[in-house]
């Protein structure tokens, strides 16, 4: 028999000759193959798991046959009787070549794994988390070579890693000597960014955790992902407890400008509230919070500085001065978690300007306009809207006060997304008569067996994405005129249409409680839409461009408008429906994707930089786009895509520009 | 007028050409001479003065006057009527060149000035803080230049002081807007290691302060020192409050093996002692603690792992393993000193072995045996004795237990050096009577007011200098045999040798208390003074070398024997005594230098990397040197520069090693 043996790994078809008795994970590094490890070949952790091609491979020019590797060691029976070997996997650290070999390494073995996320247009995340574990041994204390714990833990982690230049956190320090001996000299250990040994178990340990926190005005949400398989193991969210210090963020920098110290308050609750998330994430994963090792955290500016405990104030007026736009890297306990482990890390994201904050940097690692050839358009909606447009040349971002009128606020009979509200709504052309669908039901309102349906929920209001519904489809029967009033004319085809004191609503719902659109709700929402599309079509403006060729919309609100509708109303440019799709909470996937992979931190940090900030409430051209998109649809723009797609109504009916003299009037005043 | 004038800076010899109207500390900084500024050149800090040379500088080819600059400018005047400027100096970022010019730079105006220590022998501690203060003035907030609070902070201290790349402290983050709003975007800021902010003040602010502490088993002592000049502001010292553990180290380590959890008790202790430390330095300065921002300490390994929080226990017993041994910076904070700035950051200089500290890193620091030509013998006496011997070839190191009898414990009239005790004596040759001095009073007991001048303090015992000065004189007057017997036939010739059971004393002094040296008193430093030897032999031996060129001797003890005597009764080997010194406090003062010298850092951990640890409890030498070291002289060791210098007894009444059969019969033994 030969004294050396050839190894083909696939897929990467990376190929070598190494010496009979070698294991395939000695090869498989020694050749650069992406094969995981956390024991470093003790036959502990399971990472290594490969498969033995069998048979003749021509395109190798090699015939494989699992005679050509030792049998199963004692240590891979140990392994598969207390966790488990898939059939025909071996664990790469026990198989050793007796002959050649074609060695495949599933994705799941790869260190650099794939995380899957749901929707396939965005790209998948790559593992590479900032926290790793080694296990090494270590060199028992000898009397004449007095080397510290410390440093004999450094000359393993070099010898048996590559790991140099480490320095250790007092805590890990601390607790040192008690798991070196506890585990016989064999420990593991966390390293932060290859830099600092931030955590020590004896023996075997192979859970690091991280959380990837969004910190949003109404809500705080959590995902619990295990850093080795990037699976998030349990989500929640609660409240954002400073609610009652004001509903929205301009009223909680009102507080704090009203009560001096008042900062320190929202910022010891909103930290409380995080650390109940952590531990309720964890109670629902079973696991134990001390082994979350890193976690990080988007927010708009507001809930950022107030996380990180700086005074808002100087974001409620121009010129909206941050205190730090920079990404930020500290101990979880600087912020008063002391539910994770002592020595575990935060990353904030980093801000982009003192309107546009880390959830906005959030979005774009989720999203990647910055990687996109087509100009794509990214819209997060909340009490403000986010505002990104660019592709791989150019980024821009803007806000744009669009108010709470999209959350279903500052509405007659608005409220918040929850089961109950009215999300879709259609409307019978010719009798003009409505049919919705509410929340938590999938039946639409004629259907016999609605009201059964919604007995517990009820119908109680409608919500930010039923209103812009509503009223795209009042506009598509008619009901609503181009300039936005509701037209008392139509009252007499159909006693939906009431009066109401000078103007005229529409009746959705009788009963309790009776549900109607208000020609002040049509305003708000114009308010509203006029201000996101006048945003947008800045950016388009400074970017020199008169279309786009994607829109992403994010956030709760994004992920349950129609874009068609959106479209209907103005909300956003014109553009192929097909390219118009909705991300979800793109910025709480953005603090995942920067708790998985360690180089997505660099890239956003880079792009943050490169990106351009527009200022909305300086420009004059926002003002006049503003204006111009009051109307319904917008007095200056051409919608050929929606116009392709959707039946609009026909020119007569809908005067467009001409019926807006005032926006008109105005357009020319400030030109 | 020429357009362009030239200037020579002296000391340096520096010279350039420059535009009229261009200051004199600009031309100095492209020269690339060392003036300090804190403000940047506003005349705030007053650091940059110079003198201008008046008259024909043959040397330098130039003729120069005060006409050559610009008169006294009113920041000047306001400078010198707020603070005051020497007759003849100006301020150098005032005085502008109108012609050609010698500008003096004083010491004191020098960024790197040296700072003066009291002994000639030893190096001076150039001035190279860690922590800097900068005064920046920031550019305001815009709204179309949305970088935040920090990156304007970070643009102006590249701009203004070529800093790159600095990250921040979350505390200075926290305190960042108020500070830049308050300075009326002026502030200065504290940088710790050219890389993180670790302090912003509104406006200028010219004091950064640091602590430098020692903490011994016995007594914590701190130094404040002003990081911009080095001088020590307020010292100050206090019992180790870990005393009532244990009196010494390893009753300490004793008392955690009996009461698991008790190092927790020792650390909070030790931590409060300190904090009340730097209390007390900074009301006798007359000056706030927090301005402290940066604090050094040195101690033995056990008071360094206590100090640290780590259970010293294994240090307890072979192989006396440390935890770490390498230099530590961390917050104070994480030491729980919290009188301090909020970001003060702590270093701990490095441990050396088990039994040999960051005391010792700091003796070295402080005695600079490594940079010595000739082979130097660095001793420290406490309850060990750390040796360290070498020079800038090879450095040798080891501990040796001579136990306490040196500070004066299991002596039977011994105490700790204090008003008081004994600390020098002599008997007359022929009388055999002794006189001798106490601490507290210059007279000797045989001047008529001794009794009067040490009425308050009495004669309370002997002191560890006083017994090696009483053994010594025993032994050159014969009272004492080689074999460290008190010599019964003397009885008859003087009435102070006395029986005591079936050995002899030496009554020093009658009354109360009664003070006399009895036999087990000469045993107990016989065994340490042997101890001390065989450690400096066994290093010798190491080295290779029979002779040392220069001895020091460090610690309180070490700065009050008188080497005389300690040569005479063997505690170290023979050198000229023109080249034994003492050196005091040494660790202090390698505190000191690290506080006040960054590359000091540097300097030291790379010295105690190459450093060589010989454990002298395994070496059989030891026991050999030991046992050869008992005789007083040595049975073994040849005091040539000793026997020139005093006139030691006859051979024939000090039959040397032949008189110590025990010893010898023990070498053969052994070896």
């Amino acid at each position: 028999m030969a004294e050396t043996a050839l190894v083909v790994f696939t897929p990467s078809g990376k190929r070598g000759r190494f010496a009979r008795g070698t294991s395939v994970l000695q090869a498989a590094r020694v050749l650069g193959v992406d094969v995981d490890s956390v024991c470093g070949g003790r036959g502990l952790c399971g990472r290594c798991q490969i498969t033995i091609g069998e048979g003749q491979f021509a395109k190798h020019a090699i015939r494989s046959t699992a005679e050509h590797t030792t049998a199963t060691s004692e240590v891979e029976a140990r392994y598969d009787r207390r966790v488990g070997l898939k059939p025909g996997r071996r664990l790469g650290c026990q198989a050793q070549l007796l002959g050649d070999l074609v060695v495949d390494v599933p994705p799941d073995s790869q260190v650099h794994k794939q995380v899957v996320r749901k929707r396939a247009e965005v790209r998948t995340i790559e593992l590479d988390p900032v926290v790793r574990l080694h296990h090494v041994e270590v060199a028992e204390p000898e009397l004449h070579a007095p080397a510290g714990d410390l440093q004999r833990l450094q000359n393993a982690l070099r010898a048996q890693w590559h790991l140099d230049g480490l320095t250790c956190d007092l805590r890990s320090l601390q607790g040192l000597q008690r798991a070196l001996r506890d585990g016989d000299w064999k420990a593991t250990v966390a390293v932060h960014s290859g830099e600092r040994i931030i955590g020590v178990w004896p023996g075997f340990h192979d859970r690091a955790l991280g959380v990837a926190v969004d910190v949003g005005s109404t809500t705080v949400a959590a995902h619990l992902c295990d850093l080795a398989s990037g699976q998030v193991l349990a989500s929640a969210g609660v409240m954002n407890p400073q609610i009652r210090f004001g509903e929205d963020l301009m009223s909680r920098v009102s507080y704090v400008m009203m009560n001096p110290g008042g900062e320190v308050e929202m910022t010891r609750v909103v930290r409380e509230a995080v650390g109940h998330l952590i531990d309720q994430v964890a109670a629902e994963a079973r696991i134990d919070p001390k082994e979350i090792l890193e976690l990080t955290f988007v927010g708009n500016p507001i809930m950022h500085h107030l996380l990180l405990g700086i005074d808002p104030t100087e974001l409620g007026g121009a010129p909206f001065a941050l205190a730090v736009d920079e990404a930020i890297t500290l101990w979880a306990s600087e912020l008063d978690l002391l539910g994770v482990h002592p020595n575990a890390r935060v990353y904030v994201l980093p801000c982009i300007a003192g309107h546009v904050g880390a959830d906005t940097a959030g979005v774009i690692l989720s999203e990647t306009p910055h990687l996109s050839d087509e100009i794509t358009l990214v819209v997060d909606v909340g009490t403000n809207a986010e505002i990104v447009l660019g592709n791989r040349e150019r980024l821009l971002v803007a806000s744009s006060p669009t108010g709470p009128a999209f959350e279903g606020a500052q509405i007659s009979c608005g409220q918040r997304a929850a089961p109950g509200a009215i999300e879709r709504l259609r409307i019978d052309r010719a009798t003009l008569e409505p049919r919705f669908k509410v929340i938590g039901c999938d039946l639409w309102s004629d259907d016999p067996e609605f009201d059964r349906a919604t007995a517990r929920s009820g119908v109680t209001g409608i919500c930010g994405s039923g209103i812009i519904e509503a009223l795209a489809e009042m506009y598509l029967a008619g009901i609503l005129k181009s300039d936005g009033t509701i037209d008392g004319a139509k009252a007499a085809q159909s006693p939906r249409i009431q009066a109401d004191g000078r103007t005229f609503s529409y009746l959705i719902r009788e009963g309790h409680p009776e549900i109607r659109i208000q020609q002040n709700d049509v305003r708000a929402i114009q308010l509203a839409k006029a201000a996101l599309y006048a945003g947008a079509r800045l950016l388009m403006d400074h970017l020199g461009v008169d279309q786009v060729e994607r829109i992403t919309l994010a956030g709760a609100f994004g992920s349950h408008i129609d874009p068609k509708y959106a479209m209907v109303l103005g909300l956003i440019p014109d553009c192929d429906l097909a390219k118009v799709g909705s991300a979800g909470n793109a910025a709480g996937t953005g603090a995942r994707i920067a708790l998985l992979n360690r180089q997505a931190r660099a890239e956003i940090e880079r792009v943050v930089r490169r990106i351009e900030k527009i200022e909305t409430a300086t420009e004059p051209r926002f003002q006049e786009h503003f204006v111009g998109a009051m109307a319904i649809p917008h007095a200056t723009t051409a919608y050929p895509h929606l116009a392709a797609a959707v039946d609009l109504p026909h020119p007569s009916t809908s005067p467009g520009a001409e019926s807006d003299p005032r926006g008109r009037r105005r357009r020319r005043a400030s030109g």
